[in-house]
């Protein structure tokens, strides 16, 4: 039922959410109550709507807390927003795609959007591909995965992506050039937990125009977020060989 | 079992969950392992403890898209900020307290922790009092709850604090100058929608010795707060009297 609230129309009647869900709608009803005196829910006093309740944003932020992966990296984070002058962004692999658990503002006075609890998907960003080319679970997922081409440069054909996944692994980092959003470029590289098993990725997002220079991703931006990925993954624990 | 999760030690065994809970063991593991299906609870696989999982973090932020107070107001909390050269916070009463649905950072370079999801008290922050003073809802609460002294300034008596709610109605803002955190001042104005309703509050926070004047909040920022928040009002669709 919260699921259904998230996605979509985000607004429903009873009536909506009884069908959507094949309950009866007494059922539905004693459900979204039980829900809505926990605070997940809110109805709408004007339209009886029902809407996802604030206790959810209160619970994200705990979950942000305890966060071990995103503690570490935050000044990492903040030093390769520096650094490279771009937005950047650390993603977890979560369902079929990669959740933003934190997210540094590009340092300029322009406008900007917090994208903190937001998803990307695995086959098209720089974030996802790294998650996919280093853990086996990322790989099922995009593999199973209906793969939609937002750009005409997005790669959905299951053999192809295998091949960027390999190139991936052999350079330790992953791009994506406008193949999600045009006129955005991404580089991402893996981070490792003591195990040496990948827990995220970190990775940057800019105009193409400033990412890119004469079609190559720039190498000090690559070796900007290679190094920041290291750095976190040192801060887990990992070893250096 | 989500709030217990959600607060104190955050990562908890089997045996504390059934516990703290008064379930049995195999009933907890049997509810624990469901949320975790569903990826509302997460697993340590090195400690078999339990967390809060990613799943809630991204209902917290489809409850943010949704959030119309929040989506109106985003533009004016940053022209507050520029205007005011102080962090700005609004935020709604939730369960006993203000739940921060949306922060702008101060805007200079220093480095600040995002807020949104963070509860404040009701009692002591300029945007509880604002609550409080105008929505009967808030009210019950901060005269039933307990009221910390946070600082030597917090007000904590009921009569006392009634009287402050008086003077926040008389003159349309709330402050609070040192009485949740030491060093720390703000000012809050109340938000209504177009039932004349107050629906949350805005405010800014900054050190003491910036907000305030000779013992005194500064007119100037008390004027750009109102501001904000009768702009808000009206983009909510509130009428000008």
């Amino acid at each position: 039922m919260l699921r259904l609230l998230a996605g979509g129309e985000r607004r429903l009647g009873l009536s909506d959410v009884a069908s959507a869900l094949g309950l009866a709608k007494g059922t539905a009803h004693g459900i979204l109550r039980t829900l809505q005196q926990e605070g997940f829910v809110e109805q709408d006093p004007a339209s009886g709507r029902y809407q996802l309740g604030a206790e959810l944003l209160r619970l994200g932020n705990s979950y942000l807390d305890v966060h071990e992966l995103r503690a570490r990296a935050l000044v990492w984070a903040d030093d390769l927003a520096r650094s490279s002058g771009e937005s950047v962004y650390l993603g977890v692999l979560h369902q079929q795609g990669v959740l933003i658990v934190h997210h540094v503002f590009r340092p300029d006075d322009s406008r900007q959007v917090l994208e903190v609890g937001a998803m990307q998907p695995l086959h098209s960003t720089a974030l996802g591909k790294v998650l996919c080319a280093y853990d086996p679970v990322a790989h099922a997922e995009v593999a199973d995965a209906e793969r939609e081409a937002f750009t005409p440069r997005t790669v959905t054909a299951l053999p192809e992506l295998e091949s960027v996944l390999d190139l991936t692994r052999a350079r330790g980092w992953a791009a994506d050039v406008e193949e999600t959003w045009a006129g955005l470029a991404s580089i991402a590289a893996p981070i490792h937990d003591r195990r040496r098993m990948p827990v995220g990725a970190v990775g940057i997002t800019g105009a193409v125009e400033r990412v890119c220079e004469d079609g190559e991703l720039r190498a000090r931006l690559v070796a900007a977020v290679r190094d920041c990925a290291r750095a976190v993954s040192r801060d887990l624990g990992a070893g250096r060989f």
